[in-house]
């Protein structure tokens, strides 16, 4: 491995492998715990471009660091970022936790707490026992349980963005239905893709997709229901995404029918209470544009009441490689392994 | 004026004048009217470029003809298209109305046949007598009333794939409501705009706007209206348009919350009975993208029933500079003129 | 096959295949060609696609016509566009012209004529013995060959745009040497390529390639020999290509070290006289843009005089897929078949 | 003024002042003193903007600083980074350093050390006497000359990545002539621009620009004589820029016609002597691609040899704000105060 750009301050807090560096978000995710100041990234692993270095896959990247394969029976680490497709991530995960790391992941397979839920939507699960053991990584809803976590299923991009936009409302059963018109950018799809992802495919382009239902629907629910006074369960969801010609960045637009009447001063208190202090979410005055937190961890938030449609209007931005999968990572491993949540990502 | 790229099919229908031609909407209405087989472009005028050729102006027309002032007294032609801003458009109309021309309008000014409702989102109306000779000229949904009007009042973008993604279901009173997620191209915010449309500000960007009231919602409430049985009025609307990474397209995601249960075959039908035959408008299988109706007068549309979340979802997608503007002002002036409607259209 | 979207003006002039219509370039060629008032498209077939409809697979075409099989054995048609990459081209090109159709080939595969220089960057060759029939169409240069040619080799678009450029200078033997550095859109990279034309490689970047040298480099010095004055041979040459974030366009800005001192007044009078009635040739007073030309068969040029740097500049813009590809296969058609060769252009 | 992201490393080594702050290049080099860990940004001025925080003008960025009208009477700093326009930016340079102030400045003001040169270019200059103080700022070049420095004339975007690519060869003689074709992103066209900068006119366009002449070429003119040995002079140039459908980014692709015969072996050993050790400079074995080094400080180089056409091509590749303008701006102040060049630039 290369020279770090500059030396750990001090000793370091933690080992850190990160399996599927070769993707979009697991190279980001590789490539910030280079960087980070109190990590040594000791393995970066990748299926099909192990023996290349990232720097040299992304030259955007500065992380002289040669992708290895991953060999479970060997690995050597404190903690570690899995980047895999569904299904796939499930075995990685169970033998890194055996071999004692900490992991989070950023597949979907341990996000959704009900097993049969999981597999409607993407299959068998190999290793359902871990279900149990997993903690869901929005972070500023479950910060003091990421703390305590030895698996943290990362969020989705579209639940982080729209969960974050909705959670104040939800809390207090405001929400009697919602729909979440979601706009993503490019890399949110994947290196992969075919066609469908080709320049030519996309570019002056604007379509909808996932309409006969989106795999994040139930991660949403699921955390809406969570966050539900009484048990009441989850609102009424339609949740549509589009595909934008931008390549990071994801705009949820939500709108929500109230429960009973509210007022701009209620929503603002609500948010204002629900996000004070928080340094990775800002509530802001317009609503705001996706290329505003490129290459950043923030969620900006804008709530507005629209008095003739009677609806609350929740519009959150994200950059989905950042907050809404690497960048959100190395948030819930700070906190995991005890450093200060926003180190390695201002 | 230089020679035309091809002869008129025999006799010219009409002499036309462009009113405006130096805004997008103006200068391809008299790209349109330039390559017409039956009508004959007799003058185009522009307040601030005169005297510059059109096809130098924008070089990706062909129309080799100068750009005039408008001098109302001494406008000569059988028809003219008025591309002004809204207030400033109302007594050009009144002008050429008063010489005998038979006028398609683009901007707002007779577009709202309450007066008090325009006054209310654009100031006061310099000729409220002429609001109740305007056509509103959605070309579906008016034909037989635009075959005889001698003032047709074009409509904007928004209710234009709103409007036509919405009509089937409003004419049965399927709307309890209804939220509307726009998404347009830059052009669709004209060739002013300052900063706000710098390439810099859209490039990678995504943004809402108009979250406290858009000036085409009480457009498209009018319209809902009209179409509503029994006089129900218009169902309450939440429409919010955003602003993407593209020069021309525009989407109509549309959310309906129907007012009694319905079906995916109900649907269909509905949507094949009002659109049978026409030449414009497509009914597809699957989510439309904008790039593929560009430079185009099509709508597409695709109708879909989210059986979770409970809602009727219709996604419309036009080029705003065609169907959204000069193209359906064309279609409509060809009706007023006796010509099949999509002459110069395809 | 869906019906033609407007009846043939009178009898057709000839029935046409295109063979690999799913390409980029072979798409558009079957959609101008179903709308062409002359032509009559009888078959479009694919390799992977064929079941498909063109309308389909390309949403925002309109030729309703079903992919096919191509089986050599039983094809009917008075010509044929081939569109398949180099060395799968001339075995289908062979097999049309042994059943008698006049064929256009988009393929590099009868491009040079001569032989060594194929194989030294394109390999093997499968039918050498029709190199001698095939007629080089870069149609403004060559119109009469182009006439009476049973067999043309459409050109590249990197040659169709720098070719065209130069040609007036080469003629008079002005060229001392040349560096060409062409910029192109994604498209002319094809519909395959994988990561290298993903979204997100493209978007926001601007990268040469090529640079150890590109087949077009040997096309375009033997078109330069073939103008050169007194056989004296194509002058050095150094050509790079760039890829561009943007989908269809091609821009070749060429800086000519003039083998003798001229003047602006000299350069004007040569393209004037080399391209004067050109129905494609424009020569512009100002640098062209790609978005002028855009879904247009037109090639634009500007010719300008460094008074410091000593060197003439020409730049020229086309579309690739249209005079880069197919419309110039059509134009080309046109020609061969009597037909006014921009008839379905325009 | 708002409280900063992070303290500073001990005591702040000065107090930086940065006047037009509301344009692109000065609201970047704003932000960059904002976050260093040395500079503590004690004032940001703007003309049109003051009153306004710069975080909100750009959301993108996070100096909570309100812009102010600059009084050069009352200026307190240590340092300070001019990003005037041209003509306006030499009377703030002069009273700046009459106050004791150590100006880098962004315009084109001190870059020219011929006056006559710089009145054919630019106009009158109002501070003539101050010509001789200025060091010409492209750091990897003039880095002794900077750190005694007063007045650091910032060089141009294309002149800092064309010098960089020419320099090697400059200082042996082996430019014979040179042709540079650069492309730059539309940030490096300013924040105004009117018509031609909206997203309309460039979206999906490339074309060349300043054909008749750039005022950055007699800037790369005296950088590549000052290089020469022997007092040979400037080698001639023809230099034509191209804008771009991208944002930041800028690609110098320069052809030269050697003075003698070289080798792949002496050009890749003439480069890695003058850039090794480097921290900004960086040579790459692939062409470089903007996106690449995109918001980074780095200037990517790639040179190669085309055998065929004679010539020796160097593509380098920067962020037209970073290297071209602000984070070169920062380099050079570090070099003045004493800090490591690279600190609050990684």
């Amino acid at each position: 491995m290369a020279e770090r750009p500059q030396p750990l301050d001090g000793d370091p807090a933690a080992s850190v492998l990160v399996a599927g560096a070769s993707g979009f978000a697991g190279a980001l995710a590789a490539e910030l715990v280079w960087h980070h100041p109190r990590l040594l990234l000791t393995e970066a692993t990748a299926r099909e471009d192990a023996g290349r270095r990232l720097d040299r896959l992304y030259p955007r990247y500065r992380a002289a660091v040669e992708l290895t394969e991953l060999d479970l029976e060997a690995a050597e680490c404190d903690a570690a970022i899995v980047a895999y497709p569904h299904g796939a991530s499930a075995p990685v995960v169970a033998g890194l936790r055996e071999r004692g790391a900490r992991v989070v992941d950023l597949s979907a397979d341990f996000r959704l707490r009900d097993l049969s839920t999981y597999e409607a939507w993407y299959g068998s699960h190999s290793t359902p026992g871990l279900l149990s053991e997993a903690v869901y990584g929005l972070t500023e809803l479950n910060r003091d349980a990421v703390r305590g976590a030895d698996l943290v299923a990362n969020p989705g991009c579209y639940p982080t963005a729209t969960v974050l936009a909705l959670a104040p409302l939800a809390r207090v059963g405001l929400i009697e239905d919602v729909v979440v018109d979601a706009k993503s950018g490019v890399s949110g799809a994947g290196r992969g893709g075919g066609e469908r992802l080709h320049f030519v495919s996309v570019d002056e382009n604007a379509s909808p997709y996932g309409t006969e239902g989106h795999r994040h629907e139930p991660e949403i629910s699921q955390e809406l229901a969570a966050l539900a006074p009484d048990g009441a369960g989850a609102p009424p969801l339609t949740f549509v995404p589009h595909l934008l010609p931008l390549d990071q960045g994801e705009l949820a637009s939500c709108y929500v029918r109230p429960a009973r009447q509210t007022s701009a001063a209620e929503l603002a208190a609500l948010f204002e209470d629900a996000y004070e202090g928080e340094p990775f979410v800002e509530l802001v005055s317009d609503p705001p544009g996706v290329r505003d937190v490129r290459d950043s961890n923030l969620c900006r938030i804008h709530v507005a009441l629209d008095g003739r449609g009677g609806r609350v209007m929740v519009f959150a931005a994200i950059d989905n490689l950042w907050k809404g999968a690497a960048g959100q990572a190395v948030q819930n491993l700070n906190l995991m392994l005890g450093i200060d949540e926003t180190v390695g990502l201002t």
